[in-house]
């Protein structure tokens, strides 16, 4: 059976050490997250995710949910029992705001737990998961009453919430939305329609799951501006906030998956239910876009999640496994075989691994801080800046996180050979559970033209601007180090593809909007690779400064310089490929219609 | 639920235009392979593969095989059927020997037809597929009398055949292996162990199972060089042909695979049961490896297959599913939404598709053409030419083009979005047949070390620097024609990087063997990319000449230049990226011990 074991020394380095959480001790809510803290948060979210939450994960798999004739759904063997400690604990109070019963701690540290929920079960994740995108909602745009009525509730995890988008003929495209909404006399709104895809649609983990549903008024535009927000509880609440009669939402079926078998993702049927607008009408989509947004993240640290548990099987198969003699000669000669840790190409699979779950976890944790920074900087330039380059990077984060967190996945699947191909060892699951990540919130396509179609070009690319500047004055810095000269320089050379294929797009897009669309995707990728390039230099530089002082576990640090070359080795040079392709343009890629593409026989 | 259509079209301009079968008429077996016969097989066998065995690829995934307590096997409904059905119409003859029932038609159409078998159901494919492989080491190193007795009713397809390699504690390094054969007064062995992960190990689809199992006699060299090869039937074979006692092997249970569940992989006890010697004693590997050659070819046609049939449901949902608009403007203003076709991004992943098939494609039966020549060729240097060329291919064919080919099917289910991810559609289960072909038959690493660490250096380079002849030859002479002229140059120059890359493993590989390790994979992906690039190049060379002829199909020899076009865009590229990876040697890859991989809480 697989395991999972929080990395927390790579958390603590990454929190305390190069982001120095300590420094920003002035914004709200970081004062209580001092470095005992949150090491001790850490120590106890990492024992509650690897014993309670993690052998729940195959059990997950294998069962999935069950669908009952009176459209109840009970979840795997387990899940309520291990949701009920999770309540119980207030894990899902973090990063709550204070008044809603929250704890009001950085985002830093919601995300750390929620990459070890989602290693640990990433299916199991998915409950808490969905009800913060839609407390984040709520608190966006609901009314006073709407947050005092539901958030309260859905913070201490007595209630679950989802979103409600896609319908069978639309996802990408929410202008097409069917589901009505009827406006009452009482300033509800009766809600028809059938929701697909719903993840944590039903099921029997709380006692209430709260709706964000997306439907047309009457008369409203026949687009996505025609698109409103409501809130639609399961069971409604009476005005003295208990539970009143069961609402006309109800599960029609069980969807049958490729994995996340733990998640009940359901065809919601919505009858005349009972709904309440949340914000203004016709202004739905941007109130999704804020659980969007929140999710598109955390969707991209489920990318790392699924490499990071499935490296650290591999990691254990690969020393456990003999087979074969290393190339220079027998490793170990009494055995009649070396460990497969030995081979190269074995050892390549498992750096690959290791050199994209720290740059990533570190982009992702970064990426949080920002987040807090967007609402919690005191100077108003500083949030606006935060928010900027958080809005720039969660496409980035999203796409590539889950592209490399899928194919590492993959990688690390390889290094079982045969085994990895047999359920019960672990490792097709995690490849299985990862490939929804490429997909949901916005297939990584859409992110990709996200990046390149809105982000790029927003505020005369005053974002894409700040993040080069940004790059630019690490790596400047950087060159001056004995030690990072060559980083730097190798970043540079990948940082200079991309502006590169900046320029490419500002050059040739006008003309051609097809150039933009066919290079979306490499551009994200380039732009993932320098991202990711750029955290290995910050890790390398506080590696070394560490190193500077003696440090006791030498190894960690000396481990992490490594790395940084191994990631300026085999995951720059992929800039200079990507931008090669780029800029070949939408040309041959439009020329052939739809004849050339059909099979004839 | 998804269709398949045989490709035969393409198939006929690879068989007859690009590799002008014809030319080769003075081959035995060729002189009955002409065009009208090459396309009637070709028709009956798309009519037969697409009616008969695709309806029943996803009945496959869903119902898997059963085992029964008495150990007898379960084949998915319908796979019986079907199975007679493919011997009834004598599929299984087709390449076989005419004096042991066959038709004795060439390779190239015999991989045809495992395309189209593999596309239309992997799972079921691999029945057949193994046989032919069992076959094919009877006819190397057995006996006369085993000849006789066995092959005939193999290819007649009475009976299947079975590879017996792995066991619980050994894969890869065969030399492991525990299983005994003791020699008795008759000159059978009593062979005694455990197999794992034996495909097609038992069933209900034929009256007997030919397994043919490596095994250790009595005081053999504990190593690969003391393993023996024995044919070890299910059922004895009695000397009138008559079937005769069960024999001593059994199927303990059936493997939970992550795909093909169609295909019964089983754990296969052997308590003495009666085998007999093929071949030499201890000379089992060398016996083995011939099965493997042929297996690992029909391993690389799986990637291909489930990237073609992946590919083929991609264009129909995408031309079908409307979402969003063309970034050009509308393309279907009636409408409220375009086909997603129209999207570039969906455009990329359609064309990364095509011309890795098409790619793939001409490299398999360009494959197959050099098999044919190595056993019938005249000319003993011309044998021994096209031996070197296929032997030095095969690596690649498997290695590469199952990785790409398990790339390409993720691709396509991403064109499927969210529905891509749902079971019902199918897209999911190519992604999870695909997934087993990187593994089986020597894992993909495995393949790199093969085609680095063996075949690169065979007679002093002989194989590498005949490839690069003739590829220098196709490219001088493509230079040369007007509209090849830019394809001619960017191959050249990914070629050169291959060159490059050989070069830097002669200059590095003796100081320290790790580093050819650490740049196989690399390599491989490197010849891939170069390999498909030339054919390639010889596709758009014949559809240039077609066009000058002013062809009634036009449409097909320019969507071939387009596709050119596009591979030397979006393929070739990489080449560099993978030579600099590849010169970054092992140094960094294989600093870190054990310890730094270990995960610190």
């Amino acid at each position: 059976m697989p395991s999972y074991t929080a990395p927390n020394r790579d958390f603590r380095f990454i929190i305390n050490e190069m982001l120095d959480l300590g420094s920003h001790g002035n914004l709200p809510g970081f004062e209580h997250a001092s470095e005992d803290m949150v090491n001790s948060i850490l120590e106890e979210a990492g024992k509650f995710t690897s014993e309670v939450i993690a052998p729940l994960n195959q059990i997950g798999d294998r069962e999935g949910c069950v669908r009952h004739e009176d459209g109840s759904v009970t979840t795997p063997t387990g899940f309520k029992q291990a949701f009920d400690q999770y309540r119980e604990a207030g894990w899902g109070t973090l990063t709550q705001p204070e008044e809603l019963g929250g704890q009001g701690l950085p985002q830093v540290i919601g995300f750390a737990l929620k990459e070890m929920m989602s290693s640990a079960n990433m299916a199991f994740g998915m409950y808490p998961g969905l009800t913060n995108g839609a407390i984040a909602a709520l608190l966006a745009k609901g009314s006073p009453e709407q947050i005092e009525k539901y958030v309260p509730r859905m913070v201490s995890c007595e209630w679950t919430g989802t979103m409600n988008l896609t319908e069978p003929h639309c996802g990408t495209d929410l202008g097409l939305i069917r589901t009505k909404a009827e406006p009452q006399a009482d300033g509800s709104y009766l809600i028809t329609g059938t929701k697909i895809f719903i993840s944590a649609g039903e099921h029997d983990l709380a006692d209430n799951i709260i709706h964000l549903v997306l439907a047309k008024t009457p008369g409203a535009p026949d687009s996505s501006k025609g698109i409103s927000l409501f809130v639609v509880p399961k069971f409604l609440v009476n005005d003295d906030g208990s539970l009143g009669d069961r609402n006309g939402v109800s599960c029609g079926s069980i969807e049958h998956k490729m994995g996340i078998h733990g998640n009940s993702t359901c065809v919601l049927n919505y009858d005349e239910a009972k709904g309440w607008l949340v914000g203004e009408e016709n202004k739905g989509l941007a109130a999704m876009f804020i659980m969007m947004n929140e999710a598109r993240l955390g969707v991209g640290m489920q990318g790392l999640s699924q490499a990071e548990v499935a490296y650290q099987n591999a990691v254990a198969y690969a020393l456990d496994r003999r087979q074969g003699r290393a190339l220079t000669g027998p490793a170990d000669p009494e055995a009649k075989a070396d460990p497969i840790f030995v081979h190269p190409d074995v050892r390549r699979m498992l750096m690959d691994a290791k050199v994209f779950n720290e740059g990533m976890r570190a982009l992702c944790l970064w990426g949080a801080l920002q987040e807090d920074l967007s609402h919690k900087a005191p100077d108003e330039g500083d949030r606006k800046a935060a928010m900027d380059m958080i809005s720039l990077l969660t496409p980035v984060i999203k796409g590539y996180g889950t592209d490399k967190g899928y194919e590492v996945a993959t990688n690390m699947q390889q290094v079982f050979g045969g085994h990895g191909y047999i359920e019960e060892w672990g490792m097709s699951q995690f490849v299985r559970d990862a490939r929804i990540a490429m997909i949901y919130e916005g297939t990584n396509g859409v992110q990709a033209m996200d990046l390149c179609g809105r982000k790029l070009a927003q505020n005369g690319g005053a974002a894409i601007q700040a993040f080069f500047a940004m790059c630019d004055a690490d790596i400047a810095a950087a060159k001056e180090v004995d030690g990072l000269k060559d980083l730097a320089e190798a970043l540079d050379k990948a940082l200079g593809q991309q502006k590169a294929a900046t320029m490419w797009f500002m050059q040739n897009a006008m003309a051609n909007p097809n150039n933009l669309g066919a290079g979306a995707h490499h551009y994200m990728h380039i732009m993932g690779i320098v991202t990711l390039g750029l955290m290995w230099l910050r890790m390398a530089r506080v590696a070394l400064e560490k190193l500077a002082g003696e440090p006791s576990d030498k190894g960690f640090y000396e481990a992490k310089l490594v790395s940084a070359r191994y990631y300026a080795e085999r995951y720059l040079p992929d800039a200079g490929a990507l931008r090669r392709k780029l800029e070949a343009g939408a040309e041959a890629m439009m020329a052939l219609d739809a004849e050339a593409f059909q099979t004839a026989a």
